[in-house]
């Protein structure tokens, strides 16, 4: 496999975009990418897209050829890829397996997601789609519910406390602060977390991600390429993707995401790094709950200590691992499809010097996006 | 890139099967195709997935997930790409990418579709998010009266006939007979075709193809790996794929599809072979009329003159290019994510030698499948 750059990155604002409709979120990003890196419109020969659910969100399938059409991208091959909350993630891989075969050499991978229009259906019925319509959203299990029964067992077995999780919320609102694009530029307190409405227990508003339209791209080169256009190419060392059972309820543990452990491990494999050597990561905090899991499941904490190790201020800024310093799924938003790219930009940002006052100095980056309960995950680390 | 095989197949049987489920259906094909490949399931080290809309119709979304589950293959990467009719094309594509690259040495790919359990949406109107939901669907254009359009002027234009547009249909019901696996098992006449109602003139309903439930699925091998596993294996000698403007009315020339021939040209390129080295093709023959421009986009006839080509004969088994000697899309059913995969299936029974009394004994044959009126075109050719 030959090695790939990212070379170009752009993203639109995120937040409830009332005045927008999701071709024009996803042409203002690829735009921002391609002038980002460089090139000519002309020389991108590629197109993946993730997006979670145009056919329920804004009733429009098919967007592979809606958006190369509407991008100026005509004829190109595009394709579109979904795996729920993880279809960012999974596009930058596909676009990186597309680049790294020798197909093509300029690739253009991005997300996005259109989800504050919505008509006959309820949001949250849409995103549980995410997991097993049959055996639980039949049930009434909603996303909310699902990681609320996380939060529990964490908080039973390890005595995780509603504090610990919701220190998470707080940094990551602290870091979006930082971060023009996030949803929410508002430092919020613990209090301010602990007295949001409970709306699956233990957890309250304030611990999850919010809904949000937007939508993030990058530009992809063989290392030829990369070279050649680019000053600060950012490499994708290793790139790891697995799924484990769709429903909670078949899983052997339901605070050891398998997918995660399975995908950090083939990315760590191909970079030959360890979680020592991580400078930066940004995790899928889609509630609190979830990046607790997610310290623990990708090797930077021994499970069942992620609480503390929040506490203790170790995934901060300046701390043993920062995490989530663009605000995280939390704070700068979560546009379902757009939310993997949004990661890796993060990444790439953190490894150029061009965080602002973000920046961790960082030389290693990784990115972890999931899709539902855990169904899928796709992690990736980067290189200076 | 490094060679790839397919060394494996299975499909269900095409229809109307009130009694099964999404889930039923993709494991059965599943299962056959490792199985036919003779390989152990925990050999299988990824899944490709095409379907168009598992969000509206069965309200499902992250099928990648509870598909690598439900058939066994836990914890493996899972991939659902969607490019309207053209997602199981695209999932062949996608895993054969992936292959080529060196990711991984055995995968398998699929494609399935569940369309007769639908609950709020109607089929049509599913199946029109395959066009531009603003300036097609909102304005009334559904799929039978865009393609009703292209016919209109191919009869205009060309001079092309009612009963030269039916004789598609007649060929491949004929077809059909000697395909187990085919929805309709029936000859039609010529006159059946002209006589029946007509759904967006100069369509008639035996002009179009059914709605139809299915799966389909193929094992993909490294060279290496189909070598040690497989006397008969069947290389991917080139895949194309293309896009073009999702709407009709943007294009220069709604009687050539751009993007099949652009994907045809790559794909040609990539083989080294040509128009007159296929020998036998499955088209996308989603209406009668797509199968004329399909002929004439992929270079097997002239600019206008594919009714005249289907009149004389040389379309069918024993004329100069066999066409859809499955039974097509027309007569063997439509399951839109499986499609494109099932006309792999019948590109490898024949270069096998497996194809019963549709054996044509070809050397080399082709696969066209596309998504909405000509948004997407995927296209492959494979070889003995």
């Amino acid at each position: 496999m030959r090695k790939v750059a990212v070379i170009g990155l752009g993203m639109t604002k995120f937040g409830q975009l009332f005045d927008r409709d999701l071709v024009s979120l996803a042409v203002e990003a690829g735009a921002k990418a391609v002038r980002d890196a460089g090139v000519r419109q002309k020389d991108v020969e590629a197109l993946y897209g993730g997006t979670m659910s145009g056919g329920l969100f804004i009733n429009q399938e098919h967007l592979s050829s809606v958006l190369a059409d509407k991008m100026g991208f005509r004829n190109i091959p595009s394709t579109r890829v979904e795996a729920a909350c993880a279809s960012g993630g999974l596009a930058l891989r596909q676009g990186y397996i597309d680049v790294a075969s020798g197909m093509h050499d300029i690739a253009v991978v991005g997300g996005v997601e259109k989800m504050t229009d919505i008509g006959t259906h309820s949001t949250t019925n849409v995103l549980a789609t995410a997991a097993d319509t049959e055996y639980e959203g039949a049930q009434g299990a909603t996303f909310p519910g699902l990681y609320a029964m996380m939060a529990k067992l964490h908080m039973h077995r390890y005595k995780t406390t509603e504090e610990q999780m919701a220190l998470v919320a707080v940094k990551n609102h602290k870091n979006a602060l930082f971060n023009e694009h996030a949803q929410f530029q508002k430092q919020i307190s613990v209090n301010d977390v602990l007295n949001s409405p409970v709306i699956a227990d233990p957890l309250k508003l304030l611990d999850a991600s919010p809904i949000t339209d937007g939508a993030a791209a990058l530009v992809l080169a063989s290392e030829e390429k990369a070279h050649e256009l680019c000053d600060t190419p950012v490499w994708i060392a290793g790139s790891g993707h697995a799924t484990d059972t769709i429903s909670l309820h078949d899983r052997e543990d339901i605070l050891t995401l398998k997918a995660t452990v399975q995908a950090a491990k083939q990315a760590y494999l191909q970079s030959g790094l360890e979680p020592k050597d991580i400078g930066t990561v940004e995790v899928h905090d889609c509630f609190t709950i979830a990046e607790l899991l997610a310290l623990e499941d990708l090797g930077f904490v021994e499970k069942g200590k992620s609480g503390k190790f929040t506490e203790d201020g170790e995934t901060e800024i300046g701390g043993k691992i920062p995490v989530n310093t663009s605000g995280g799924l939390k704070a700068k938003g979560h546009p379902i499809g757009a939310s993997g790219i949004s990661q890796a930009i993060e990444a790439v940002l953190q490894l150029r010097g061009d965080a602002g006052k973000r920046n961790t100095g960082a030389e290693t980056a990784m990115t972890h996006n999931i899709g539902g309960t855990g169904g899928t995950a796709v992690v990736h680390i980067f290189k200076r």
